[in-house]
């Protein structure tokens, strides 16, 4: 019984894997150049002048890097059971299958957003793919018995307690996966962005478990920051290279891994309403999108901004289009766009039938922030827009902790 | 209690969820086409005259059907559990995770074999991530109590029956993984060589469950029955399409999922001893073609046959270099090989200081096969290969069945 005393903490284990997973991931990253161009994963960087070749789809390297060290990593977090034979027969199955069941969904998530990148899946698949392979999630989430407030308690005077929306519940943490790896995806374009922002959300989620350590779900939120360890390591390295001007590009095989992974330890730790918090840039870019994604106006293929080559800075990428081109839907918005100035827009008349010619910067917060701070380098939009993102955890942490009573039944 | 009286057993379950992911690959791959060519995931099939151009790496198509399938099959594993809710509290955790982590080491190799696809990765990955990969499968074997005979009865006499030996065979499960995958990838290159001997060999497998389906470890031998049925399914599809002519190519993709999911059913279904045996071909492939695989005599990249323009027939690719080129132990190789007509192999002296230049067909079974019957077409070839597999499928039961009292303790 004494063999595992000398054994340090899984905690201690964790974080010595982290650092080890960031210097992998840090020193590995710059020695992939050539097997990328050899194979053609590259991508031309139109926001730099003279429009760079870079390695496209890096978040590969990451991914197996996070698979590696959590693979080793797990042995580490059951010690006590391993090292003793006396303890094999109290295994905890339960808590074993919570990683197994979360490391196969960021895995099934890191080949889709790899095979997305190797050959642009129709958005079908970005759909129902991460919904598939939330099932396990779900599964395990079911049979541990674990408990999650399901109705905000402010909602609950108006719908009743009784009514039974356990699956409704399932359903939510099911589009969560999809939300968190496309969110993440299109909230892209700019260097560092994917990677920063990623940063941000783990950052605060760790923040929010090392909260929580103390509370009812104690163990989930340990199994939780066990996961975030290697995560937010191998992303900052991916961030350091992935900076304005960027050597590499994250690719959709990151945007898919960090999502899911957010969407695991959420779903697992039991948290899964707050991670949603720490999404609220995300959930405002989505929702500032929407006229775009569902073709209510035109979408071009890329939306990120422009580089203005004389000047060096970006600008926001404008959408010229007619009016009689588009359905009554997106007519009505657009007039509410050019009324409410909520995206910069002009309207010229255009041919017979008074119909009118729109030019409007794409849909996107990154756009709009160009357009109200005005052109800037892409290195300081990408740090204004994480300074955002920043606001986004602090606000997420208020609305967790001081607003909690309209949400949570406990503190 | 009666809700789940009305409910179709998981094995029957399995067979009708088989049955539509043998039709859903069979229908998708050939409409992989333009989207593989565009993505430029393509390969010329150059045992053809006119080389044609073919999609490249399909296995990912099979291997995410796959996973798709067995996701969606899980729950109705443990429909008894799922339905009933007074079930859920003895939820079998520990079976549970046998299919997470079988599912996760697949996933891992699916990955794994797509990216060889794209960068065309170094040895040493293709040897150290699939043991990382098996790590989870080591650590459910150990914590499922699960027992296999680990010293054959017949070598225990020698080395004694107390001799702890168990690490040893942790390391063998572990290798077996690093051999299943590779194995088939290298005994490939013909028209539906990799699906065909595939589909034998899960055949084999499922054969070999069904009859142990009443013995003491019948529970483990239903799950990998489970496994391998949505693999027969969509191996069969795949190899219509991969028979020559072959309309595409499976990709070491598919070489790393289909040696993984054997080393998976084989470990967690307490059989990874007659799994081997399955591999008898790829064994006597892997043993002959060592001299090229270590560098012993010169091993150019592709060992595949030729196709003689003139006749449309294979013959064995041949290799040429100079005995002066190699090292001593190459030269004792050649010289044997020589002398024991092992291979078809000539030398012809070369230039000075009795320097020899030696022609040898490369060392692969295929080669071997085609010295042997003669040039032949590309479809007879791997007919006769397949021929050869199933003679070792036969062969590996008169082995487990009838010379059963060597290997193990009961039948
Ligand atoms: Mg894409
Ligand atoms: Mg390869």
């Amino acid at each position: 019984a004494g063999v595992f005393i000398g054994l340090p903490s899984p905690l201690s284990t964790n974080f010595v894997m982290s650092i080890a997973s960031f210097l992998l991931c840090f020193h590995s990253i710059p020695q992939i150049q050539e097997t990328f161009i050899k194979a053609n994963r590259v991508g031309k960087d139109l926001n730099k002048r003279n429009s760079p070749v870079l390695p496209e789809s890096v978040g590969v390297i990451v991914g197996a890097v996070y698979l590696v060290f959590m693979f080793c990593f797990i042995p580490f977090a059951f010690a006590r059971h391993f090292s003793d034979p006396y303890h094999v027969n109290d295994f905890p199955h339960d808590k074993f299958s919570v990683f197994l069941a979360g490391l196969l969904s960021i895995c099934c998530m890191i080949l889709l957003g790899f095979t997305d990148d190797v050959f642009d899946l129709k958005w079908r698949y970005k759909l129902v793919l991460p919904t598939i392979a939330s099932l396990p999630l779900l599964m395990v989430y079911y049979v541990g018995g674990m408990s999650t407030t399901i109705i905000p308690p402010f909602f609950r005077q108006y719908i009743g307690e009784s009514m039974n929306i356990g699956y409704l519940y399932y359903l939510y943490m099911s589009m969560l996966a999809v939300f968190c790896t496309n969110a993440i995806n299109i909230y892209a374009g700019v260097n560092g962005l994917e990677a920063g922002q990623s940063l941000v959300i783990g950052v605060g989620i760790a923040m929010n478990n090392v909260v929580q350590l103390n509370g009812d779900n104690h163990e989930q939120h340990l199994y939780s920051l066990y996961m975030m360890g290697p995560f937010i390591a191998t992303t900052a390295a991916l961030l350091y290279h992935n900076w304005f001007p960027a050597s590499v590009f994250v690719g959709d095989t990151y945007c898919y891994f960090a999502g899911m992974t957010f969407a695991v330890v959420g779903i697992l730790g039991t948290f899964s309403k707050t991670v949603l918090l720490f999404f609220i840039p995300q959930i405002a870019n989505f929702l500032y999108s929407v006229p775009q994604l569902f073709r209510l106006i035109p979408c071009p293929r890329h939306r990120m901004p422009r580089i203005n080559k004389e000047t060096g800075l970006l600008e926001a990428s404008k959408n010229v289009f007619l009016l009689s081109e588009i359905k009554a839907p997106g007519r009505v918005i657009t007039r509410f766009i050019l009324a409410s100035g909520l995206a910069r827009a002009t309207s010229t008349p255009a041919g017979k039938d008074g119909d009118m010619q729109i030019t409007m910067s794409n849909l996107t917060m990154i756009n709009l922030c160009l357009d109200i701070f005005g052109p800037m380098q892409e290195d300081r939009l990408t740090a204004i827009l994480l300074c955002l993102q920043v606001l986004g955890v602090a606000l997420a942490f208020l609305i967790r902790y001081r607003l909690v009573f309209l949400f949570y039944e406990h503190n």
